[in-house]
């Protein structure tokens, strides 16, 4: 992929992913399955590619130290957000990244609002946090499982969108992906997880439940993506059936996001022309 | 380093530089510059080994979701914090792996006791922490630059030991690293950044008042280190001198640490035989 037309024609691909604020998104009319024209190992050595160009920019975003990056990554079951975050993340430098997980609040975290332990946990300045999972949480499962009533998951929209807006003025780049995947994708590896005994203690009988419920996770993802695409803090609908071109995609996206904040190595302090250490 | 006898050899050094309880360190008898009786190759070599075997034993760690990790790191100045981490972490799943750096207290943490906003990132269940800089800082530069009185500080070895008595018993091993670097070495480095464009925004002028003061920093080390080598929370002095021998040698520490533990994945839950996903 050294071929600028490539380049650009790719990027133009991933761009494609984004959903437009007012574009009312529709998943069944987007791509599971795009192979974005790679083959598998085109898509492996392109990631490796990004991740070197996304380490020279992390080096200079923890320089710099005045700006931060936070990705959310949202998937159905089996979608593979463990598997992204592990191979879009891994090779940068730890002190530099940081991923928060989110899992069914509990003790204190339970008794405040739902953005209070999201708050917490967010980017410091030079950081790169990935949050698997996030507060969309609070509009996806509570809604299709009816955890809260109608009339206070619907007011979360706006919480959320001005939640960002807060953290996109004061430094933080808000990015997120919505891992798509297909229902029959879903079925092949929540099935070859049961079968391979290494992999089977990460399944858990609920995770069928949640897939009973599919079109319901689908419009809630919907109405949630639609509800909060902003020109500053996008949704990407990124295609899932394949791994390695999902992880590629996911890269291009994080990549192209610390491109348009071109970090800056800091001028070094005054007065130390000449100094020699003794 | 295939070979069994060299894999005991190296072992057996790395464990050498282990402080035990009641040994009374000195620290101008510990070698800043050990190869270990490899070249630089062969320690990067033996490194590159240990990060896959430290990859695999992290992820059984994060699986099993029952204990975790705590890797402290402190050096002088130039030692070679920020690099080590770099270095030995890097290609590990950022979902398991955390840096926690710390700075001059500021805001709520300076109005806390010293362990408070230590406590706080401390290693969740499945997690590999490192501390770059840590409680530590409060009986070292707070001694010797008298940021409180000596009755104050000298509490503080006593308060260390339970604390990380505390965390082990209820899961977190603590393994403790110093990077110990010569005062000739130290000068070569800061020379280095001076003389470099790229690499002078590292440099503060303050630095230089810490270099001045390395004899009292010498032995502020020492005693700490001695007060607070437990069986439990052992502290290593690794020759920093060389950088791939010291990253070579962190990464054997962590690994041994790792080895010793023997996480497991955990069972399935029971009634999965059979399932078929529809």
């Amino acid at each position: 992929m050294a071929d600028q037309d490539d380049d650009r024609t790719l990027r133009t691909a991933i761009e494609r992913l984004r959903v437009k604020p007012g574009s009312d998104l529709v998943l069944s009319k987007r791509a599971t399955d795009d192979d974005f024209g790679m083959t598998k190992d085109e898509a492996l050595e392109r990631l490796a590619e990004t991740r070197s160009r996304i380490d020279v920019l992390q080096q200079r975003l923890y320089a710099e130290s005045r700006r931060s990056v936070l990705l959310v990554v949202q998937a159905m079951d089996a979608a593979g957000k463990d598997g992204t975050i592990r191979n879009v993340l891994t090779g940068l430098n730890p002190a530099g990244i940081r991923v928060a997980s989110f899992k069914a609040p509990a003790g204190p975290e339970a008794q405040h609002d739902y953005l209070w332990r999201v708050h917490q946990v967010c980017p410091s300045r030079g950081e790169i946090v990935v949050f698997n999972r996030s507060h969309y949480e609070d509009v996806l499962v509570v809604r299709v499982k009816s955890f809260v009533p109608e009339d206070v998951w619907r007011r979360r929209y706006g919480h959320i969108r001005h939640f960002e807006e807060l953290l996109g003025d004061e430094g933080t780049t808000v990015v997120k992906v919505f891992l798509h995947v297909s229902k029959d994708e879903q079925a092949r590896r929540f099935q070859e997880r049961l079968d391979d005994p290494e992999k089977r203690w990460k399944f858990r009988a609920g995770d069928l439940d949640d897939r009973a419920l599919w079109s319901e996770f689908q419009s809630a993802y919907e109405d949630a993506i639609n509800e909060t695409s902003t020109a500053d803090a996008p949704w990407y609908v990124v295609p899932a059936d394949s791994n390695s071109r999902r992880n590629m995609a996911v890269g291009e996206i994080l990549r192209a996001t610390l491109e348009r904040l071109d970090p800056q190595i800091p001028e070094p302090e005054a007065g130390l022309d000449g100094v020699k250490v003794v």
